[in-house]
């Protein structure tokens, strides 16, 4: 018997039961972070459309957002060409970054090969998390 | 004694020495690859300005667009808030992806959660590496 959930596919994930995944904004195009996904963050993420990842430090399912409220609707979902990278096209509420930044990637290499901060700060950490 | 040398700072490496790094048309905005740098990977692009990474299967550094010519320009490295990870502004010559697409990313995940072709594909990965 077949079924459309037999058709489904999936990422490959490493030994770890991981794959990357960057999620971007879908309109800007901003890339706002990359985090990590096991095969139930994938496939609660494409069931609800509200981005899961798993967080390796807290070993299990990371609702992004969850206690933030700045979470990812997910407009589209790609792989890559080995399908062990995942693209996540979202909506993201508020600031990505826990640091309060709209993207994690808020540093640039400046010309002495120090980090530079070169995005503006939306909100300090401490209000994101209620402290 | 310090030089500006000492005051460059470095990329978090995992335990392998690897980072990943995302690649993103500096213009457009694309997200076209992501692939695994060390450090030698990381200090030659930032001297040459032109992208360098380290592969994993050839367990070497791989300088990209060596053979097809699809080489990345660096205009900006960034690092994350945790620094263990990388965004690269790249001017990109042809097509970042080996099967000939401008961007890794050209499958997305469709309604019935299969994979599916979304982009144009620039060349044959035949014509890319000359066969």
């Amino acid at each position: 018997m077949s079924s459309i959930d037999d058709q489904r596919e999936l990422p490959t994930f490493n030994s770890a039961g991981l794959a990357p995944a960057i999620a971007q904004d879908a309109d800007t195009g901003e890339v706002l972070m990359m985090a990590w996904m096991n095969q139930e963050a994938w496939e609660e993420t494409l069931q609800t459309r509200r981005v899961a990842y798993y967080s390796r430090s807290r070993k299990a399912l990371w609702r992004k957002g969850e206690q933030s409220g700045h979470v990812q609707e997910l407009v589209e979902a790609r792989v890559d060409c080995d399908a062990d990278t995942i693209l996540l096209k979202v909506r993201q509420a508020g600031a990505a970054c826990h640091e309060g930044f709209r993207s994690c990637f808020f540093r640039r290499v400046a010309d002495d090969g120090k980090w530079e901060v070169c995005e503006t700060r939306l909100k300090s950490p401490d209000e994101i998390y209620g402290h």
